[in-house]
């Protein structure tokens, strides 16, 4: 996983400093991991890595959420045959739009992949639309764990979070390589300790 | 280029018979290709014959437009290690959304992945995205041209459109297969030809 968090550092997915976040809230860490659909060998091996946290899980579908979680379940998808199924982003504005794309039954399990989790929030309205349409889901995996208070949230309902790197882990190997300091290291816990939902 | 056809036709990708449009129109033809996400071995297979489309164009960057196509590109991408940006769907509403997902720089070019071309409309929203943040369009690579005016409209504009596959030539194919009457490819053919934009 350190080779992963230091690419992800190289690429600028994850960058410190100072950043107003759209809440106006000025935060010292600032996560794109969209970046990652333009670096394919980074995303395959992200892919890989994921799959030793899936293969045990039970499950139908995969559930790839719009839009960086989507290239992720692809390369899933493609390497391992696994169905996938995919909720829509935006809000259903007429008839023909369904809110969950792709071939399913009801009561089939899905595993959800995730690029992110912070609050769970987002999480949330994705469990909401697949739930809707009948579909079970038990368990979920994200790239990143921002530790924002969703792992637990999500545990409290009763699903099962996996995350490939939690934020805790990324600082860490990020000052063991040099590329940060302990002063940032701190700086960040403190932000993520005061702004957990 | 047929097994695919066929393929798509016993998933459910293309169905003939009577359907209302979103417009009110009512339509002999009903073409979903979001259902390939749900195939794995298939959405392969139609990357790898895309793959012998855009091999010999010149660009930069994949452009997988969401959401159909995004998985389609994402094979491509990393099969031949190409990399991918993403333009978004919804309109941006406020400041850390950018239009355009990845790492590009102005001037690149970008080949345009998409699932199904009919008027161009949304190609062009598309284009103009694009064009906004000073990226270069040379081509556009669809998997179906639902013949629908699209095609000629862009070629109008100096783009030059691929499909993998015409409506025409999915309705011969589907007609010597005997999955569908002459009776029905008349019916699809008069249609598309009204309702041309």
């Amino acid at each position: 996983m350190e080779t992963i968090i230091l690419e992800l550092y190289e690429i600028g997915a994850v960058k410190f400093g100072e950043f107003t976040l759209k809440s106006g809230i000025n935060s010292p860490i600032y996560v794109d991991l969209r970046l990652i659909i333009s670096y394919p060998d980074l995303l395959r091996r992200i892919a890989e890595q994921m799959w030793h946290k899936i293969k045990d899980l039970s499950f139908d579908r995969l559930c790839g959420v719009p839009y960086t979680a989507l290239p992720i379940a692809t390369a899933l998808s493609l390497t391992h045959d696994l169905p996938m199924i995919m909720p829509r982003k935006e809000v259903k504005t007429y008839g023909t739009k369904r809110a969950v794309e792709g071939v399913f039954r009801k009561k089939e399990r899905c595993l959800i992949i995730e690029d992110l989790i912070t609050s769970g929030a987002s999480i949330l309205e994705t469990l909401e639309k697949l739930t809707d349409v009948g579909l079970d889901v038990q368990d979920i995996v994200t790239l990143l764990d921002r530790e924002g208070g969703g792992k637990p949230k999500l545990e409290g309902l009763g699903y099962a979070v996996h995350p490939l790197i939690t934020l805790t882990e990324m600082l860490t190997t990020l000052l063991e390589a040099e590329k940060i300091t302990q002063e940032t290291v701190s700086s960040v816990l403190t932000f993520i300790e005061e702004n957990r939902c």
